[in-house]
């Protein structure tokens, strides 16, 4: 027996697909960026920001749909919401390109010195792992709109505040010897990798919220 | 003669209107989170951490009555995009509220200490006025749509770039005497005030796409 779907669920359906596909590219952004700034790969890091240009010109195309789909089937309650909230994630996913390119922005910049001395190495690795992980769990849970998942998302964030901690310990441990400019560098990558798990948890609780009706607690 | 007004184009005003007085709360906090910096009033910064909820609430309140709207009304075309537009606004105030927010908990966490040495008193007093200025001007263009003030804004916002620049020049002069700790609080400081100015920035620009249906190009 063939499911009678309707045109609508399956743009809806669509534009759930076009997000996943948003994440996926903000991923491998992310994920880039990381490895350029460790290798002190100049190539890879313009490369990063070259693409941001891709991924913004993605989510406005999303943008529209959506809107278009809006004007078009005129949805009322849960449908609208589910929208308008796709609208916001996003929003939230073009952002997380973004921070991705101001790390590569800042590889680029110290190019051919690396902006992570050695003994912040693992941490910075630690940091971008984490962003990885984070990032493809807010695509299963854009896709599958798995409650279970969105908050495990929160506790990967726990992980990242901790490492944006260590590396500022690391930064203000006293005879620090890579001088300010480097504590500068540090300290805005720091926020980059927070803010970013921050829209990965904000995207989470956005599904959170459509699924269930309320406010993720944890 | 009287004019004969829709329903729907009084609903668009008062959306407007909240809109610019949630500008104004915005602008009152970011003001309130400069002066107890500069002047080390541990209140004052306690006062901007708990107001910040209130904004929170406000925007989610704007938020729900434009869904309504749209749910409502069923607008297509210009009046749709008029309204998904306030929806992006309602956020990009609420994050410059959040950043307000967080120049008053580094308040917070110097206390009784400052956290701008002397040789930072001025720049700092001038990034707080340009973020004043820049969010007056929001809410004039919200208000009226008025382009030109829009691309003005663009300018006030080169200003404080500027000044973000001359802040992170200081810093990184040999023997900054203040240590990392306090060069990691400054960065984050003209991290805020740059990203606040970007979200007004982003406000005017919206508006001015809204009026002309063309991108803001300067």
């Amino acid at each position: 027996m063939a499911l009678i779907r309707s045109v609508f669920q399956d743009e809806l359906d669509s534009v759930s697909q076009s997000l996943v596909d948003l994440t996926e590219m903000v991923s491998i952004s992310m994920s880039k960026a990381t490895r350029a700034m460790l290798t002190r790969d100049l190539k890879l890091a313009e490369e990063v920001i070259a693409e941001d240009e891709k991924i913004d010109e993605y989510q406005h195309e999303i943008d529209n749909r959506i809107i278009d789909i809006i004007a078009r089937q005129q949805p009322v309650a849960s449908d609208l919401r589910a929208l308008v909230t796709a609208l916001r994630m996003g929003s939230d996913l073009e952002r997380m390109g973004d921070l991705a390119e101001h790390v590569a922005k800042i590889t680029r910049l110290r190019h051919p010195d690396s902006a992570v001395p050695v003994e912040l190495i693992q941490t910075i690795t630690a940091m971008g792992e984490a962003a990885e992980k984070i990032t493809i769990k807010t695509g299963v849970v854009i896709a599958t709109r798995d409650t279970e998942m969105a908050i495990q998302l929160e506790k990967d964030d726990d992980v990242m505040d901790k490492l944006h901690r260590e590396l500022i310990g690391v930064l203000i441990e006293p005879n620090w010897p890579h001088g300010i400019e480097s504590a500068i560098d540090l300290t805005l990558l720091g926020r980059y990798y927070e803010r970013y798990a921050d829209h990965a948890v904000s995207i989470s609780r956005r599904v959170y919220f459509l699924v269930t009706g309320k406010y993720a607690s944890l």
